[in-house]
């Protein structure tokens, strides 16, 4: 059954997926998360429901084609960038008349202190060139940690920068994300995925080093100082 | 005369190298101010200097060439990206033997709210590439505000992202650059700049946005909430 408010999340069996799930959830948002294997985002939703309060709504599980269908507007993309062009030619047909959120950083292989970009120069450039202009995509969630997400007494220590082409998709995903107790800033175009996406390889190197004296670092906007 | 800590700020005529000046001479450090016409420098150095306080290193200016065989090892490019290919082919001769800092960010003409990157991925990489690899290019300092640097009241919102491909060059650069009482991470490889450079015009999109409540914004890596 649609929902209106319903999210789908594709690659919600991965961690950043079920961190994901898990935060919109708490904030009362109803998830349904899409796996390849349905049976498997099915035991996935259900292993998530134990971890929340009785007051959110159950996360539910499906293959990505019926999740993508089940969402009432956006549809979060959160898959190995291994995944990412085959997963969206996959779907183009359910998603027309949805938004996708597209959270896939393109790491280079083997080494996730690096990307490696597609030719149209980010994962969301690439996802809105795959999808044409009639499915608009919005970049958003980039550089939130795995773990961060998983860890629900921590706050999330990261500002979201959202991008894309077209103002009023970009505008609910900001509304859908500041839901999670986060700032969400308009960081422009799809082209500015190049940078955003880019970002987390540094947090990761950051995150990896010994130099700094803590990991899973966010990023955040910072006001001028007084 | 040679000072071996003094530092070169080339483009120092500019707001962004006038705010540069003004800090790291607060912090002790001797500034000579590169420009193209040495007597621009010289008075620039001159209303600067009227600015800082008596137990400040005096800042001095003069022409290109001779403010970087001024430095004694550190060279920052603070100039507009149009003159930057042509600038460092100028001083290619005098920067051997030292290390440059390019803090240029490559804006896209009549758009400062987008990046238009060099064939070399970034104005980091393009002034490695064409200065070879026996002068080490570190990008740094491309997000602070120019506003922010120049406002001495306020201290720097914005931590610093530094990159490039050899350690030594970018531990000198961070060592000089945390004198400033801001944060320094080491991003990586000078690919990185292909990030950094372009978190800039995020931020002057969200400095113009009426959406967001303040100007000036700063980065900062954001270590895990409690």
């Amino acid at each position: 059954m649609t929902n209106s408010t319903q999210i789908a999340i594709i690659g919600g069996t991965g961690p950043q997926g079920k961190g994901l799930a898990l935060r919109f959830a708490m904030a009362g948002i109803p998830v349904v998360l899409g796996s390849r294997d349905g049976q498997k985002a099915a035991q996935t939703a259900t292993e998530l429901n134990q971890l929340l309060g009785p007051h959110c709504p159950p996360i539910t599980g499906s293959d990505n084609q019926s999740a993508t269908e089940l969402a009432g507007e956006l549809v979060i993309l959160s898959v190995p960038y291994s995944a990412h062009r085959a997963t969206l030619s996959d779907l183009k047909p359910q998603l027309t008349g949805k938004v996708l959120i597209d959270i896939v950083v393109p790491l280079a292989p083997g080494n996730p202190k690096a990307v490696q970009m597609p030719a149209e120069g980010s994962a969301t450039e690439e996802a809105q060139a795959l999808l044409g202009d009639d499915i608009p995509v919005v970049g958003a969630l980039h550089n939130v940690s795995a773990v961060t997400l998983n860890d629900l007494t921590r706050a999330i220590n990261c500002d979201i920068l959202v991008c894309g082409n077209q103002l009023e998709a970009k505008k609910k995903v900001m509304a859908l994300i500041s839901q999670l107790d986060v700032s969400t800033y308009n960081a422009g175009l799809a082209e500015s995925a190049r940078c955003i996406e880019a970002i987390t390889p540094i947090l990761i190197r950051l995150n990896i080093s010994k130099e700094v004296p803590f990991s899973h670092a966010g990023i955040r906007i910072a006001p001028p100082s007084h």
